[in-house]
């Protein structure tokens, strides 16, 4: 099944290239494309968190490796594949982050905690709830905690 | 600008029609596309939970309402723009939902607490990473407290 997805609106920030680190010092504006009603927003300042579900643009023109292969090609981390990390050469190319929403303005909201640089594609922002969280206790795998340790 | 996605798998469950609530009673088999390499799932064992990505199939043909409307057209709750709820009728179609992996058998996974009807079209599957978890305490309107009470 296919299916054509249109931007609903644009990521603007200060990170002009494609990075893996630091993203907390790259808060975002996520302006909504022009001809959407303000009031497609109203509300969202109730929430303190939003998921935004992206585009990783910049990788599209590549082809997904999607069998087992090391993370940011690490040989001592282990090899797994595509659906066991997050990386942006995907089918699809989605990317998909729970960002803090620190406001609202018109069309635009302002956060901190996305990681897409400037020019991102945006899909979708939806509001995080409570209770779509994990239910119980979170497991992850030791390299997971390492390529995590300085994204933000 | 457009981008075309192709679903990477279909959700198996008991659940045949569109309804909103008790989703526990559904656990869901994600079965991936047959000409997708098992390799592509290797490692996902290692994590308790599971982000999938999803088409809302069954309102592709609806017109999304994108302004201010009251959620379940429940007048006791307030107006709210489509970005401030997770409503299945929304520009893109996109459903994400953090499901709780069972196992992985082949091209399959086993989850429960996805809120997706048999049939439903896959578009991605993500890792859930502890440091990708909202950061600091979350905050949402009493309306979303309410419209959850029996959701799973």
């Amino acid at each position: 099944m296919q299916f054509t997805v249109n931007a609903i609106g644009t990521v603007h920030n200060e990170r002009r290239t494609v990075e893996d680190d630091h993203w907390l010092k790259y808060p975002s504006e996520i302006r909504l494309n022009d001809d959407l009603p303000a009031e497609c927003l109203d509300g969202i300042d109730a929430y303190s968190h939003i998921e935004i579900v992206y585009l990783f643009h910049k990788a599209l023109r590549t082809r997904p490796v999607i069998g087992a292969e090391h993370p940011r090609e690490n040989p001592s981390w282990p090899k797994v594949g595509i659906y066991a990390q997050r990386k942006k050469a995907r089918p699809n190319f989605i990317g998909c982050t729970i960002a803090t929403l620190l406001r609202r303005e018109g069309i635009s909201i302002f956060v901190e905690r996305l990681d897409a640089i400037n020019g991102t594609p945006v899909l979708d922002i939806k509001p995080v709830l409570r209770e779509f969280l994990p239910y119980g206790a979170l497991r992850q795998p030791p390299w997971a905690d390492e390529i995590m340790r300085n994204y933000w």
